[in-house]
């Protein structure tokens, strides 16, 4: 299903919150069709995070079809052997879309990191400026710091969460999903609190955050992304090692619902920037979609072979 | 139960999220009575934001007296009429505390803004520096731009939060309670969106924040209080009224667990100030706690009599 395109954009990272609409208006996969390609796009849906390969990619099949996709096909991952071939990595690297679904990023990451399907989706997103979708689990994993582990809990707590090595697409972002529905701004806050040096995005449900490396992003469906930027905050983190719950001061809160859209000029003035449609907007903000936008642009350590 | 005491503070609001422990530990409720002076304080319950007066009026009889409290009665008022009795008036400015139940915040509102009763709580608050408390609805009630209706949904929306008159013990804020557990951020930075110059406070269940008018702060119980500060933020507000959804940056979160305390020394350099036992804290969470602890410190725009 290879095929050459020249395209204008560099590729996209079309991030989900789970839970996307698959069966009526379909918001969220009829626009990651549309920046696929369309109908001739060929889609790859990798379900390796879940341990129920054909239910899952059952659904996807039917709401791809749905969409009038004619060319969707299931990448099955069981094993890393299998993630290391190469006959399945050629057809990630062919493919106009790669489609992760949910289930679980530990799993995700750990039969798929550092495998020649890993890099042959870092090596589509560069060098064919394909669009890249994660839902869910699959979003998670997206980011270089993948929130691994998390306890219950509204309240940002010591000790509560864990980051691990996710796949990249993104730098310096941790990425969570199904955000307002299921209470998680606390344990969002508690990796700001623990890494001030990421920024926190919190993902809700059938709503994506669709980023064009070093253009812009957007904000898709139904719900909202909530950024987090704990770069000028003030936390009890290293202060006193007996306190279980987090103080926090000055975290900075951006939240973009469905439709907001910042394309920046590239210029700077003061505290001030500016998007490509003449809206001035906060440096602080500028600074988020930088961070974004050019982590998946940066080029990977070492060169790739699919 | 009139009694003059000299107190070295100056009285303080107690502000509680709703749902308190009533049976068990009672954490918050033991501190409310220390506060009012221990087991000889005289506290008055207030019912008049329910409709069960018997039934509330029960459950905090048996809290009070659990703690030890023997001389707390309820203050039933059902009409704009008994709220200016001054039989009634008398006995709330005689009281060495004051506890506003849960129930409605309007119905509360309505029924005693701007009687003798409303005026009696000022007045012991200024001239006898007691302890004014309220609960879920009755916390609500305490500011001076109380919420007064919001919509359901974990987002902002436009036009989705209405504010009203409440009985004004605190000003330049909005107090929002059951936060965490009733998903209510959305509708707080709702309220920031609408009103910049608002402060927002969203105080979680079976805690509260203490606040002692022009010194300081403090959150006792399970969970924590939540400060938005949207002073410096953007919003799409006026940009964009076909947007219902509200896109909003640069909102400013602090997160106070149970145990945070900010007592300021008064001192302001730069972008920092500190607290007397000498922590360094931004400006803006000064500036939060300085809009917090004086508001209820102002006098009141006319002399009252209870």
């Amino acid at each position: 299903m290879a095929k050459q395109r020249k395209r204008r954009h560099r590729g996209r990272l079309f991030i989900i919150g789970g839970a996307e609409d698959r069966e009526d208006a379909k918001v969220v996969l009829s626009r990651f069709v549309e920046l696929a390609g369309g109908a001739d796009a060929s889609i790859a849906v990798l379900t390796a995070a879940s341990n129920y390969h054909d239910e899952v990619w059952e659904v996807y099949d039917r709401a791809f079809a749905a969409l009038g996709v004619r060319h969707h096909a299931p990448i099955v991952i069981k094993s890393r052997d299998q993630a290391n071939d190469d006959t399945l990595a050629q057809s990630i690297f062919d493919a106009d879309a790669v489609f992760m679904t949910g289930g679980d990023q530990k799993k995700l990451v750990s039969l798929i990191g550092g495998t020649r399907i890993d890099r042959a989706m870092h090596r589509a997103l560069r060098e064919r400026a394909v669009c890249i979708a994660g839902t869910s689990a699959g979003a998670s994993a997206m980011s270089e710091h993948m929130l691994f582990d998390a306890g219950l809990g509204e309240l940002p707590v010591r000790g509560n969460v864990q980051i691990a090595a996710g796949l990249g697409f993104m730098r310096r972002v941790v990425i969570d999903q199904h955000f307002s529905e299921r209470l998680r701004l606390g344990r969002l806050l508690a990796i700001v609190a623990q890494n001030p040096y990421l920024l926190g995005a919190g993902i809700d449900e059938d709503t994506a955050l669709i980023v064009e490396p070093g253009l812009g992003l957007e904000v898709i469906g139904k719900g909202a992304v909530t950024i987090l930027d704990g770069r000028e905050m003030l936390s009890s983190y290293l202060d006193d090692e007996g306190q279980r719950q987090l103080e926090l001061t000055n975290v900075k809160l951006h939240l973009m619902p469905a439709g907001a859209r910042y394309y920046f000029d590239g210029s700077v003035q003061g505290s001030q920037t500016k998007t490509s449609d003449g809206r001035t907007v906060p440096i602080a903000l500028y600074d988020v979609v930088a961070a974004v936008a050019s982590s998946a642009d940066a080029p990977l350590a070492e060169p790739v072979s699919a």
